[in-house]
């Protein structure tokens, strides 16, 4: 089941897909809150715009080098324990959203990943347990102001900018993606084409180790890491990223004035 | 003005202190977002519980390095530019909140420092106009796990976890910070005793920085930093944080088993 966060000019609002008709069965309240019931209203994909699936009321939790090829084309080893950062709610946009390129970088690259959305609130999560507290999932673009990353000594300024993280364009619940596609293209030119297979570590294991650290809460992200082959975007160009099951994310890329 | 955060048993509520009569003149809401029109009702501050005086919606910003007698205790230099890095929401605790060591943590240090809330959203915040995005300051510890910080590549597990940002005791609005003591004790012993005139960037600076990489929210939270002598706490010690116009903000410290 594929859940969208959309607005047709009023407040966001919920649907499931409806794959046949390309309508959006509208939902009552927020499905990671409420429950999935319906308001009985239907509305046309094509007659809405959709949003970020979440807005995480907490953060969104970054993992690097977690597939072990871009580990090594970025000439590092797969680390003995996962890299943890943190990108801000702030940072969050939706399909079609511009990615707008830090002024003080001139290499931003993208990452295409899948994106974990937690259910309720848990700390301390056995990973046989992870599944309990996984709502869906969705895509992601954890892009990275690249010359930044190598001269901060945290990556903050490279991964945590305003429209650094594009998620959607669906939140996909009871789907299994031990074993999905993981793509990115840029104006439609393949450029990462891993799968979740290749996950160092599985996204149980992440959700354990992260929920360790920190309390999560509904609608806290966590990003599984990118696989190989990231590279630059520039402005004018379009990057996509696709998660099998869930669908593709597109955002134009522009830089203001 | 010194404002609290506060509960009785009830939702939280905020009140403005009153120093002779050590009474809370309570607020119709939380003045960030409304005003400070009271509802009429005094309440003793022995008799409520104080919290935070503010969770972020967004995040709390940490700056390294930014007293040079503290980069120097760390065998750091003053960087070119401020390291930045991030703790959720999900870090927060108020005054007398227990500081909780994190298990995967052998050696947990104290880093008393003044702490700026935003008071509106804003991005590309010149200096010259950063006095107009502050609600006010309070007393912070950017309590660390230091052994993590040396052997991490990100500081995530060593700034990040659950109770490693006290704020508190009050907010305090219309103060002049730019020459304020702040200072750490651990068990009534001073530990730290810096003054934010040795600030490497000041407050307006550390604004127009920040907000050059992410939009600021309400409540946002900007930590500017420590000064020389941090040092370990252990379980059964009490940390105290005083930032001289704003209070003493005091934790004990505990190990879950």
């Amino acid at each position: 089941m594929l859940i969208a966060r959309f607005t047709a000019g009023e407040n966001p609002r919920y649907g499931v897909l409806d794959e046949e008709s390309d309508e959006l069965v509208v939902l009552k309240d927020d499905p990671i809150y409420g429950d999935l019931s319906t308001t009985g209203e239907r509305v046309k994909v094509d007659d809405v715009r959709l949003l970020s699936p979440v807005i995480p009321r907490s953060k969104v939790i970054g993992i690097g080098r977690n597939y072990a090829a871009h580990a090594a084309e970025m000439g590092n080893e797969v680390p003995d324990e996962p890299v943890v950062f943190l990108k801000p709610n702030t940072s969050v946009i939706g399909p079609g959203d511009p990615i707008v390129l830090p002024p003080y970088s001139h290499e931003v690259h993208h990452e295409a990943e899948l994106a974990v959305v937690i259910s309720r609130m848990c700390k301390y999560v056995p990973v046989e347990k992870a599944d309990d507290v996984i709502f869906g999932y969705t895509a992601a673009n954890d892009v990275t102001a690249r010359d930044k990353q190598r001269s901060d000594v945290q990556w903050t300024r490279a991964k945590a900018f305003d429209t650094s993280c594009p998620l959607g364009p669906y939140l996909a619940v009871d789907v299994d993606v031990s074993d999905v596609a993981v793509r990115a293209r840029v104006d439609g030119e393949l450029r990462q084409d891993g799968r979740t297979g290749q996950l160092v570590r599985s996204v149980p294991e992440l959700i354990a180790y992260v929920s360790s650290i920190f309390t999560l809460l509904p609608g806290d992200v966590i990003l599984t890491g990118t696989p190989a082959g990231v590279g630059p975007i520039d402005v004018g160009q379009r990057v996509e990223v696709e998660v099998e099951g869930i669908g593709t994310l597109s955002n134009p890329v522009v830089r203001r004035d």
